[in-house]
């Protein structure tokens, strides 16, 4: 851990975040004051770094010479980092390659044999790393990742993220049934086994759970047997960890499921029967459910990742964010790397707006979701989903330091005929209000823009 | 100019281009010898830069000593550049803020002001010089630009576009109905008298439109008198310039023409009627065209921009792009800056790709585009639009040098924990085939993949 974990921190500066679904709250001149542990111990209006160095630090028993402060310079602002809460780690190498498939022949095509060649521990730690630094550098700060099925390259994606510094929820991926003999759990015992050796593993290395945890993560009914989801919800039920898994992303899925599975009444029901409908249970795509699988969910308190770029990508669907969170679902995005194409969340904010639009498009002017409504999705929503709304997703008093640096770019009053010299793809000419900054960099903005990430206090990445 | 443009060339490397709608093609080892006038002289297979330079150079007559080289790196290549078919110079500085409007009030409450406030000289070098920047920086060398209603403030920008370099179209935008007092031409007569001036500047700036052409652009058939479009078709006749405006973009646009023109069988027949629908006419969006519009389009040999980012932005539709290429349409891609949220064309093509699988999930499965076909529409299909494709969009002997150089990012074999250094949004591992490294870049790549851009020979674009 780098040493910048242990100090005290002092951030100054304009702060953008979700107040709720609706409400997108900006706010300037602030100080929000960090201890070694990274939780947030005290925030300030009306003040300047001056202030906060000399007058707020030592009514916090602070020494200035301990304390580390960065100042967001006019027009940056402090945003809580990004939340992944569906991202396939070992896919990252196949980001953009999907051609025409869908769902089931994406699997076996493109998907498969790489997670299958990750059983190597050179090219896990390879395709692991720059996956976290890639993700770290695009503001997400917690992402809840699926690995493979080999014990050792999941224990070593946990090991990257508590190294590189990234908040996430570890999976080993659970599938005993209906994948290709090179790739597939021997049994449901051993893939209960394998994975709490996994389990083992994170309680070796981060015993309280304080950046890892371990999720439980059937791939999707048609990969389990009965068997297996019994077993998994078991586990659910002694251990209390989080479950993750995919539903009723594609059509010819959700046939499968009924053929498979004839007794239940829907795919919902599925999971419900085996203990794994729960409040910490993290459904993926969700793109084709009944409105009464909706209420089961509801009933159920589970949550809800909505992953528009693969939605779109692979053709999938259009998933009815709106009726969801209208029905009281909690919901926050997923890159769904590599059936998404991009590991960055700011993609799946933009495309969360845009595919909302073709569900208006369908005919529900009123699914349309605003600039509020996405962001809010990316980083609150997606703290409720993970269950770590107390902890992550927005700034308050005893919260923890998960925070982006944002700044955008200005066009000078005298522009060069020479060329651009700033490195953002956002251009601001000085006369836009905050809201149109916001809407720039949610439309054009990229990983340029996020020039410092913090995980817990701790800085993770920074732009050089 | 600068004195790249007068220097003899010599490209070496690997080469990508569109060689059909369905047909990229991939080729090594080239050598493309470029004259001082920009013209492809010469192109050899099996070369490398030592025998481009003392076996080729000499056989053309060159002298080494005056010859520039190129090489592109391994995995780098060169690929055309861009067509933009269709934006909106003065708009650029509203990119990304549309909030939830569609269409008719985002022209009255984002649109319309800004390009009247574009009257100001020092605000319109300001906006285009930036615009210009950026679009070249995207690998835009053609853009069919609409400026605003102000003459000299078209006129700056064609002089800008001369001076920067990109080889552009350049209309002011005629409107004399429907639109608010303060930005509206006086009436038909003093819209064509101030349209001429342009085509009077231009004539003087560059006589035999090598880079810059006036187009004719009545702004759209709801902002245009009868008066004023029948004099703009009687121009086109009598000048033969291009013409470009919208049709069919959104529902209610298209029900306003049904009221406002009660003598006409369609938005397409409106055009047709006043002698605008011609081989050189450019329809930008064409979302809602019945078949017997398209037909009639056909007939008539007029061409289509396609805008999937402002399509979707501000919830037009989704243009049946299958349908009108399988009735024998030619399609380029448009930004449409700034219903279009994106100045980049890489972003128009990914989202053309996208809005494909969103007409594929409202059930015609066969109207997928593939990654050969998206890019066909922003280069080779772009040109065809603007009816240069005799001299741009691909490579051959005897056409221009536009083209940009491609490079992607390589992922390190011992990835360094520290973070990563290269400057690509697109991460290659070796492993992957031209096809994959191509969609990983389409889907991936941004402004930082175009290491140079050069029109017509000129360098015009550099990344540091």
């Amino acid at each position: 851990m780098s040493s910048a974990h242990k100090q005290k921190s002092v951030f100054v500066g304009s702060f953008v975040h979700s107040k709720s679904l609706e409400v997108l709250e900006v706010l300037h001149d602030l100080a929000v004051f960090v201890d070694e542990k990274g939780v947030i111990v005290a925030i300030e209006e009306h003040c300047d770094k001056q202030q906060a160095l000399q007058v707020i630090a030592p009514k916090l028993g602070w020494t200035i010479g301990d304390v580390s402060v960065r100042v967001a310079a006019p027009g940056q602002f402090f945003f809580p980092g990004f939340i992944d809460t569906h991202i396939h780690a070992p896919q990252y190498p196949n980001v953009g390659i999907f051609g025409k498939t869908t769902l089931l022949d994406w699997l076996n095509t493109y998907t498969f044999p790489m997670e299958s060649s990750l059983s190597s521990i050179s090219k896990a730690k390879r395709v692991y790393t720059r996956c976290i630094q890639r993700t770290l550098s695009h503001g997400t700060t917690t992402a809840s990742y699926y690995a493979t099925i080999s014990v050792p390259s999941t224990n070593l994606l946990s090991d990257l993220c508590l190294t590189l510094g990234q908040r996430a929820f570890i999976g080993r991926c659970c599938m005993d049934s209906l994948a290709p003999d090179y790739y597939r759990d021997e049994s449901a015992a051993t893939s209960i086994a394998d994975t709490k050796a996994t389990m083992d593993h994170i309680a070796k290395i981060d015993p309280t759970n304080a950046l890892i945890t371990p999720i439980i993560t059937p791939r999707f009914a048609p990969a389990c047997t009965r068997e297996l989801m019994h077993g998994l919800g078991a586990l659910q039920k002694e251990t209390g960890f989080p479950v993750q898994t995919h539903i009723s992303e594609n059509k010819n899925e959700v046939k499968l499921v009924k053929e498979m599975f004839p007794g239940f009444e829907s795919y919902t029901h599925v999971y419900d029967g085996h203990g794994l409908l729960t409040p910490k249970t993290i459904l993926a795509h969700a793109v084709h459910l009944t409105e009464a699988e909706v209420d089961l969910i509801k009933a159920r308190e589970g949550k809800i990742s909505h992953c528009p770029c693969s939605n779109s990508a692979i053709t999938s669907g259009t998933a009815k964010v709106r009726m969801m969170l209208n029905k009281g679902l909690d919901i926050g995005l997923g890159t769904d790397v590599s059936g998404g194409y991009s590991p960055s969340i700011l993609e799946a904010v933009r495309q969360a707006s845009l595919v909302s639009r073709h569900v208006a498009m369908e005919g529900d002017d009123d699914s349309k979701l605003s600039i509020e409504e996405v962001l809010y999705l990316g980083t609150k929503g997606g703290a409720k989903v993970v269950g770590l709304e107390d902890k992550i997703g927005s700034f308050g008093l005893g919260m923890e330091w998960d925070a982006q640096l944002i700044g955008l770019g200005n066009v000078p009053v005298d522009v060069d005929q020479d060329g651009i010299e700033e490195e953002s793809p956002v251009d601001i000419f000085g006369w836009e209000n905050w809201e149109e900054r916001i809407a720039k960099w949610v439309f054009n903005g990229d990983d340029r823009n996020t020039l410092a990430v913090w995980v817990k206090g701790r800085l993770v990445h920074e732009r050089k």
